[in-house]
Formats: C-alpha cells, structure tokens, sequence
C-alpha cells in the first residue's frame, strides 16, 4: 500500500501554486524537503480560472503560502493585504504568505536575483547588458538599479517595452547589442531553452563573450543551456537559471515554513525537483 | 525518509472538509482508500472563519470535493449551483461535489440513513420514536416521511424545535416518551456518545426495549454504546451510528472519484478512519 495520503492529517498544513499551466518543479522541491525534514506540510500545484477566487480560496482555507506565476503576478497585488519590498521593487508578486489571515506579497525571483549578482562578486565596473524585456529582465533590471550598479542597458528588440523597463529604472534601452562590448551579459530571452524554438542558439555573438567576465543565464532549464557551456569553456563566471530557480523556490521554503535546509539538502532537493 | 509529500503531484486531485472542529475520521477514511486503490487523490480537513470564501476557494482550486459540517450545513445552499434531492429533502448539505466549475449539494446523511432503514429492514408497522430535534433528527424524520413510515413521533423537551420539525414531516411530537411503546426507536440525542456528560447513560429506560424491536443509535463514536449494547443483549436488530458515518462517507467517496469499493475495503477504511 502507498502511504501518500494517509500521511496528511487535519493538522497538515498546506502550500500551493497558481500558475496558468502548472509544472511539477515547485511541487517536487517543496515537498521533498517536507519529507526529509518531517514537517507536517504538503505542496500542491493548482490552475484557476478565477484569481479573485483562488486568492479568498487562501484566506477561507488557511493556506500557508501560495506560488504565483504568469498570467496573475501583477493583479494578485490588489488582492493581498501588504506587498513587501521585493514585489513593491518589480510591482509583481511570486509569493504570498498567509500569517493567520494577513496576506503578504514578496517577490522571491527579485531577492534570489538579487542575492546571486552580489553572492558571486558581479563587477560594478563595465556595462551590464540585460537581453530581453519580460518579467526576469524586470527583476534583474529592478536588482541591478537597488545594488547600484552604475552602467546598465536594456537589449531589446521591442523598442516600447524596451524603452519602458530601462527608463523605469534609470537604465538605457538598445534594440542590438551592436558593437557595444558588456563585461556582463544577463541574458532574460528565452533563447536556449529546452523544448523552445531557439533551444540550440545563443542569444548573442560568441565574440561578445571574448569581451565578457560574467554570463548570468535566466533561462531555467536546461541548467547548462548552449550559453552556459560555451561561457563556461572560456572561464567566464557563470550563474545559471537553474540556480536561481533554486534559491528562488529556497526563500519560499524558508517563509512559508521558517526553517532554512543546510545547502547540501537544498541541492538534493534541486536534483529531486528537476528529475 | 516519508513518502508522503513527494508522492502529490500537480495532478492529484484534492477534496476536502469543511468543519468548526475538524476531526481525523474523514481525512482517514478517504485517504486510506485511495491509498489501497492507487488513486490520485488526496484528502485534506480544513476549517474556516468565512465559508463564502472557502467555498470560492473550491471552484478557484478546482476541489473536486468537500464535506461541510456544522456549523454551515444550511449556509452553503446559497453558494451551490445545484441541490440534489437528498439535501433538498433537509434544507442542509454536508457533501459538496464540483464538476467543471459546477457545484453541485448533497446530503450523505440523509441518504445513509433511509438505505440504512430499508435494507436493515425496520419495520413500517408500530411506531417509530425518533429522540432529539437536531440535523441528524431532521435527516431521520425525512426520511422516514420520504420512505412512507406512517407512525412517526419526534420526543424533545425542546418543544419549539421539536414541534416544528414534526409539523414540517408530517409527524407527531411529545416532550417525553411517557407510555409509548415504540417497535423502533432512533436516538439523535448525543446520549452514549464518547467524551460526553452522558456517556454511561441510555436514552431512553430499559423496559422501553422491552417492547422495541429495532434500536437505531445516530451516536458515531463510540460504535457500542451503551444502548446499542443493551440492545444487543436483548437481541434487537440494532444499526449503529458508526454504520452511518462509514456509509455516508462512503457515499462522499463514490460521488468524488466514482469508484465504488468492496465492503471488505470499507471495512478496513472504516476500522483504519476510527483507529
């Protein structure tokens, strides 16, 4: 017989995930660690057709914390009772935590993008080129403009969102990269991502790479894209999606629950997740 | 390490229950069965401060099911899109089923009840004395009306509640059950029930089972009482409480996943939910 279900009692608490098509990723992370640490937590992903509904699902079941993803980051702002500086900075949500009823939106993709560029010594001196103009671009842009880092410019080909994300946050805006020569180059496109029409290029020149000190790879999976292994064969510092996937999904786990995992047990937990 | 939360995946489909004090007999009893027959199920207890919100809670998660006890069995009529007869015939629902987005009201109660008064045989001849005015009174009294029991009395001291739920069934009322020699008697009184101030006690005087031929105990917990043990002894048919909370469980559990177990299996998902 499995022992799944029976595990869960009435004293169970539970987590979830919004998102327009749900993966197993998040669901895997979490709940791994549950059981390895013996907490009295389940992780479950759902869909929804209504936010406004799923949101008051949180608050009248005591949900402990709740994912969210793509297309509700944004409008689940009006639905918490207080947005924390990580979501105020990219005025977009990933996380909400229910503290008996008070809801509170962080936004843990900022504070995981945030923690890597200064955890892994991204340089302040040269240009840092973020390439694309979505949601990541937007917490890397937001992260880049809080640590003060001085020289950013937005390499998009939209020239209105492009031109919007770096005047928001004091950056400059690029339709190409053109002969500019970063010393980092934060790429935010999904070109070299798995399954994606693009999984086999990269998203720029490798002579741009001869310039470069730093490739920080938004892109989530494969963790070593086309990018990653060709930055890597040249000696540049790497920081991958997939890491900051992980620590993105750890600052999750550590609000909802309070307890932070030994660095060894959340690289299990990734491997676990992504299997 | 457990296997408990790494076996959820984003498919699994959840049901709940809804209830002021949640207990562990439901969460047991499904789960279990799930658990023997490999579904992709999994049962969680919840309470709740608003049942407007939780119930919206079950059409934006898409809960396939959800079990409602007091103290919002009447109040969630307004939130359903559709009553089934069996909590029509109550005004009160204690089973939620969702399919695509559209609610649907059951009771299990009242229809564990009047399967349990047909197939166990009791008597449509003498009268049947049915002890208390609570839900459970209420499910009784329906469905004794429904299945054409023509010689029916509420006993109460309440006699506000007690008239009113005769009058609204076609049956009689008495504040006590003074010379009546009903052939069946049902307590819907919490008389015998473990844990309370009347544990020890029988609801009714023993030389009224002299006369009885059926005892029909609604107390779940424990399954032999003491009147269902006195009545044991003089060789009655007897039904008991725990009888009904396995069938009308069991019933929750055919509407959620429309699998219906073997008796045996309901037996052990019984004895498992009550261990």
């Amino acid at each position: 017989m499995r022992e799944i279900a029976t595990g869960i009692t009435k004293d169970t608490t539970l987590c979830i995930s919004l998102s327009g098509r749900p993966g197993n990723t998040g669901t895997r992370f979490h709940n791994y660690l549950y059981d390895v640490l013996g907490l009295d937590f389940v992780y479950k992903s759902f869909t929804t057709s209504d936010i406004t509904q799923a949101i008051a699902g949180v608050r009248g079941l005591r949900i402990r914390g709740c994912a969210v993803s793509m297309p509700w980051k944004h409008d689940v702002l009006a639905l918490v009772d207080e947005v924390d500086a990580s979501a105020a900075a990219i005025d977009a949500v990933n996380t909400i935590v229910n503290t008996d009823g008070h809801l509170v939106a962080y936004n843990t993709d900022y504070q995981a993008v945030a923690h890597l560029l200064t955890s892994r010594g991204v340089p302040h001196q040269g240009t840092v080129a973020v390439l694309g103009s979505g949601g990541m671009a937007k917490a890397t842009v937001a992260a880049l403009r809080d640590l003060h880092y001085l020289d950013v410019v937005v390499v998009a080909r939209n020239e209105h969102t492009g031109r919007e994300l770096a005047s928001k946050y004091g950056a400059g805006w690029r339709p190409e990269l053109g002969d500019l020569h970063p010393a980092t180059v934060v790429n935010c496109t999904p070109v070299g991502m798995a399954g994606g029409a693009d999984s086999e290029a990269l998203p720029v020149s490798v002579n741009v790479l001869e310039d470069a000190w730093v490739v920080f790879d938004m892109v989530p999976m494969p963790a070593e894209t086309p990018l990653v292994v060709e930055a890597r064969r040249r000696g540049l510092t790497v920081i991958t999606g997939a890491e900051v996937m992980s620590l993105q999904a750890l600052e999750q786990f550590v609000l909802y629950t309070g307890v932070r995992p030994d660095p060894g047990l959340v690289e299990a937990a990734t491997a676990f997740s992504r299997a």
